[in-house]
């Protein structure tokens, strides 16, 4: 199996395949075209995410108001219930992110 | 941070960084330079690992005699206590891993 394989270039929303999963723990690949969070709406996670960019750029945003921009590498980590969004990801490619959630 | 970043071509042994951990899950990138591990041993792992390659090239075999060619992108789930061990990276540029272990 290949992350780089059957990466649509066009969808109606966000594509997310889980690769593996543990007992408190689940790696997923999610390919974006463009898409980014709803208006008004933020991310509030039970679990911490590492997360990293493999294609693409993005540009997450924190309610304590730092804005990151992600290109192709860049990995961070998000502790649980840090409230982030997803405001902005390549429009003209998919942006694909390799995301592991851990207690 | 940047996963591709700091990436030696010559080491003397694999360089392993661990780039988050939590309650038992860790993640680490592993830069491996024409490594293999040693004649005669086996990796016999308490956890689980689920392990891609994102640079380079690598062999890895399994004493039931299966041998797994990645290339990158290829990713691999490796049971807790599959014993396994890697017969070959690419000699002339860095194999780059990612590594998550887990119960």
């Amino acid at each position: 199996m290949n992350l780089f394989d059957d990466v649509p270039s066009d969808l109606p929303s966000e594509l997310v395949d889980v690769l593996a999963e543990g007992q408190s723990v689940r790696i997923e690949r999610i390919v974006s075209t463009g898409h980014k969070t709803e208006p008004g709406t933020w991310y509030d996670q039970e679990q911490t995410e590492w997360v990293v960019v493999l294609r693409g750029e993005a540009k997450l945003s924190f309610d304590d108001g730092e804005i990151t921009t992600m290109k192709t590498g860049d990995h961070i980590l998000i502790p649980a219930h840090r409230r982030h969004r997803v405001e902005w990801t390549t429009p003209n490619e998919p942006t694909l992110w390799l995301a592991v959630f851990f207690d």
